[in-house]
């Protein structure tokens, strides 16, 4: 269908396009036009389905409605599957969302942020590295929505969508304990942030409350696959007492797969492993590895809801959100009692 | 580092910032600023890193240093990877990306496209629905560099980036047949792009070449992953005599995949496989997948290259550029001579 224009309209019910655009936008009342008119405008747009020019409603409202959205890392399929149904989510609202990776870097991230500015964006979504606290704090202060998510800054009071990361990997943990694993390693990239200090939390207590021995190998993050594979290999070598592997986010997990096949090791026999996120790579795996699934509709849907909210709403008079959601845990083949454990 | 401003700069070397500012936008020789101020300033500067800000560079100069990046599907894994290496060596050379997903909607499409035109960016990246080609020609009349990927417009002549689609699927049908396989299926998304339908076409050329039959299924795709795998499953039922499949996109593979397992089918003894586009998924299945690897890094270099050429010189002296890549096949567990085959 072609697009409709104020000129065809104005046309088709033979009305100036003047006092068009004025019903069009929301100025009939004050321009005294009549109700008559009005209501035959409204019902012509809707039986056609008129959609106003962005730019001219961007001049009219001041707004852009354009959403800045800011992930770690666009590759990684949780952010790419998380920046897909924000965008769709945004689009349904009349909003439009352009994006970028951060890649953790704090430098990166602060120029985004002004070119966010620069561009007149309404709202912004942010993955916040470290170190980006004053920037962001400098957006809220002027009065910019922010909605921060998967993890958030302690030193910063704004709205925040996360998971229960502490809960996740305890409760994934417990069950690798209850199926009799005894040797159980947490491999995960080294990071400050938030939500990775909470998933190692989280394995922690349970070894703890079980009086069981940590394993960690925290490695260097790196775009260079072979440069993660390589301390976890040498980790995994090291380690041959080791009979149960946690991995600590998605990327982890599927080199972690790599390395596995490579050394030849049967899971769960060898090695039996659980995963954080859950992705076809762990699906499709043999067998399919238990994961900790992220509700990643959920977590979209809460980050443009609470972002629309304060869009919508003069800021003063909300406080700010903090929402937890919860994971689900998809025990599959590669935690099972293994034969030895069972053994025992 | 806290970023210095053009009044640091002032206050520290007791010059006015008028001043300051003619040194660092250049214009010091017009306003008959003298040498060694200019050296005392530039030496200043040097050390203590000064970046200029983006907007004051971007008034000077009329450009944005912002590239629009348009791809169908963000939470693709091809279209993720590419983004993420076409961001990265963007900002290398001093460019910011800004993405979106079309999904493959002409009407969303050109809401993008002028979203982009409003916030001027300074060229554009473009994976392009059918039914664009007014609005991209448009922007190349206006003098807009455009650079298209993965599939292009032949009613539009500007720089495209491709792959050699058609003796991709050739070749890899060509390998199945001298595997044994005879009753080849080809399972795809309904399209008519020109990349998909070179696809299909180097297929339906291989078997044609061995007086063999073709099967093919084009399914609609949906952002529901069970409305693909219903139809698949239902056609892979319905061709009991299929003895190889042939996946034409990463995604429907990956959906392949699952079909596969859920109907209990042994690979390659059952039903042998191969894929456009290689993945872990493919690499970490049991057996591991016969795959068509695109050179993702090529791609996103040569994309880049294109366009800051065009971005760099008066576009009315060069022509436009098609660049066709090759791609990798690499051959798997997936589609050994079957035992069935090899005794026939």
């Amino acid at each position: 269908m072609k697009k409709l224009s104020i000129v065809d309209i104005a046309n088709h019910l033979n009305v100036s396009k003047t006092t068009i655009s004025f019903i069009l936008n929301g100025r009939a009342q004050e321009k005294r036009i009549g109700k008559d008119l009005v209501e035959r405008v409204q019902k012509f747009v809707d039986e056609v389905g008129y959609k106003p020019n962005s730019l001219a409603k961007s001049l009219r409202t001041g707004k852009s409605n354009i959403i800045g959205l800011m992930v770690e890392d666009i590759s990684n399929p949780f952010f790419a599957s998380i920046a897909r149904l924000i965008e769709d989510r945004a689009y349904k609202n009349g909003y439009k969302i352009i994006y970028c990776s951060t890649d953790n870097d704090t430098q990166k991230t602060r120029e985004l942020i002004s070119m966010f500015r620069d561009r007149h964006v309404d709202g912004y979504i942010i993955a916040p590295p470290e170190g980006i606290e004053d920037d962001i704090s400098s957006l809220i202060k002027d009065g910019m929505p922010v909605v921060l998510f998967d993890r958030h800054l302690p030193k910063v009071n704004t709205d925040f969508v996360e998971i229960d990361n502490l809960f996740s990997t305890y409760n994934a943990t417990m069950h690798l304990v209850q199926q009799g694993y005894k040797n159980i390693a947490y491999i995960t990239f080294a990071s400050n942030q938030t939500q990775m200090q909470a998933r190692l939390q989280g394995y922690k207590n349970a070894l703890d409350e079980n009086g069981l021995k940590p394993f960690i190998q925290e490695i260097v993050f790196s775009q260079d696959e072979e440069l993660i594979m390589a301390p976890l290999s040498a980790f995994l070598k090291k380690h041959k007492n080791l009979d149960a592997v946690f991995f600590g986010t998605n990327h982890v997990g599927t080199c972690g797969l790599k390395v596995i096949n490579s050394l030849g090791l049967t899971v769960p026999n060898d090695l039996a492993l659980v995963s954080f996120d859950d992705y076809d790579v762990f699906k499709l795996f043999s067998p399919p590895v238990s994961a900790i699934a992220q509700p990643i509709e959920a977590i979209a849907d809460s980050v443009i809801t609470v972002l629309l909210n304060k869009l919508n709403t003069s800021s003063q008079h909300i406080s700010s959100q903090s929402i937890i959601l919860k994971t689900d845990f998809n025990i599959r083949g590669s935690s099972k009692k293994a034969e030895k454990a069972v053994a025992k």
